[in-house]
């Protein structure tokens, strides 16, 4: 059995933001020389995701509206783990709604995707320095 | 190391459905031979979810009527997405909710589930082919 | 490759917990040996969750508020499951919602966290002995 891992930085430049990470995490499984395997991709920082969806702008937007609707980030007084001084509680709640991790097949080298399948970061409170991690083991 | 992979098929009657794919997949763990290793079931469209729950009608119905009211399907104008001809802005927001994929130990030779656990593809954008992957790796 | 299988009990005093339960996991991880890899843990039970989130009291009351708002308990009746004679028809929904499982990454013996991940067991049907699986394979 073979494994990798490697750690991807990314500071988004809004609070929240969407970024498809797809190439990154392909150059991944091309450096780990496994062909056959599972590849873990997930967000190291707890107010933020790794999922799989559409690289489509206008959908990009509906989740966003959405997980604001579901879970807003004002008044800020509402969440309790604000009283902490954060006034990122919200995002702690958004980031359940979109998941922690992905784990995708990798076949013949290369991630084993659906026609549509691109991985996306998603930030909830960002304008900072977080990573994601890319674990992958296989042969 | 040893590993599998197939790809299930699946077209629905209806636009969003459930159904129950443990058999299916218990087969690909028979086929596999492998004993000890971990289960990838995932949706390869992004708009249906593999998630793991309860074989019981109410239940079903409780998740379509609940997911409705998360993300509903109409008025379809709601939707940035569908503005790119689409319908099925709601469906990418309700497979959120449910998620793309789980992840299942294989122990003895089998699916080493609790006692009600049940392997469900959930559709939200059906009458249509559409693809499951299952990857399983171990020994 | 190695592979390393456990099941920790839990019993919940209220109807509804959230147990830190990152230090059973990390003993699990001393005990397989293992030391790249990957490890699973979920709920064998289809009304609780395993997530990654944060160790803060606040941040634990804002979940359940918020899993009430999405998916109340009462009244009973709304939930066509519960026509079965249970009343954990809301249980079900709000586990879709945390998630039934994690996977992370082993690196170097250890759980490779970021700064505050810590892994949750999530409760939404309690009072009565459940399990969670541990499952982690690698060298």
């Amino acid at each position: 059995m073979r494994s990798f891992t490697d750690y991807l930085w990314f500071e988004t430049q809004h609070r929240r933001d969407y970024l498809n990470i797809t190439p990154q995490v392909e150059e991944c499984v091309h450096r780990s020389g496994i062909s056959e395997g599972l590849c873990l991709v997930n967000a190291m920082h707890i107010t933020a995701s790794v999922y799989i969806n559409d690289a489509e702008a206008g959908l990009l937007q509906d989740y966003d509206d959405w997980l604001e609707g579901l879970a807003p980030h004002e008044p800020v007084s509402h969440y309790r783990h604000n009283r902490t001084g954060e006034d990122n509680g919200d995002a702690h709640l958004k980031r359940q709604i979109m998941g922690r991790e992905v784990v995708v097949a990798v076949t013949g080298g290369k991630l084993d995707f659906g026609p549509w399948e691109q991985i996306y970061y998603g930030e909830f409170d960002g304008r900072r320095r977080k990573r994601v991690l890319v674990k992958i083991i296989g042969e």
